[in-house]
């Protein structure tokens, strides 16, 4: 079901800055520049690797606002890693499987997320503490 | 530098657990099983793809004791994500360059990790909070 690492997502204080520090010290690139205003989020995918099933990203998540997910994770557990992203071939099969098997949806339609992907979390306390991401990249 | 996310490393209590609920669940199959006494963990390798540069995995780790660094980190922050690992194809090279560019290294020479890769670590409050792993696989 799951055919790749798409993203590991880092929530960050300073989006410029980690970009620089990540471009520099481990020369990555930057893949795009987004703000979803429907996640309260600034991101930015840099590029890590290709792979025979799509790209994998990490993702820096800089909040838009305070009172926002990212922007309550920050106060809560400080900068760090956010949720991981996996691939999917097709995301509402995969929602679908999953939801019955008993793990909660936060999404239980796909949402837009970086890149034109059709995204939709699940829920962490069902997945041992990791809030997971489920993507299905847009056609390339 | 970074030539793949090689793995993301998960804290959990039950190791048993939650290879069954995320070999059922998502479909990940175990590719290794091992206890590192030196790290103090017991852990387990799921495939999630293959790449160019090497495969991808999530890892899933198991304190041997309460008083070890996985031990610790449960203590405190509970189940979850514990550092990201990247590929490497020579960590000695990566290591002296990321070292020369300020960032702190946990290990100042690579160590034994899973499946016969040379791990090293590198400081997280350098590093955005994220503990990262550099990991250059076994000849295959």
């Amino acid at each position: 079901m799951l055919t790749r690492i798409d993203h590991v997502g880092i929530a960050c204080r300073d989006l410029t800055a980690k970009i620089a520090f990540y471009t520099s010290t481990f020369g990555l690139t930057v893949s795009s520049l987004e703000v979803n205003e429907e996640q309260g989020v600034r991101e930015v995918m840099l590029h890590v690797a290709d792979g025979p099933a799509g790209a994998s990203y990490l993702q820096l998540l800089e909040p838009l606002r305070p009172d926002t997910p990212v922007g309550r994770f920050l106060d809560r557990r400080g900068e760090g890693v956010h949720h991981i992203g996996y691939g999917v071939a097709d995301i509402t099969a995969a929602l679908a499987a999953i939801g019955a098997s008993g793990v909660r949806l936060i999404d239980e339609r796909p949402r837009h997320g970086s890149m034109g992907a059709a995204i939709a979390f699940l829920h962490p306390a069902d997945i041992g503490g990791v809030l997971t991401e489920l993507v299905e990249a847009a056609a390339r």
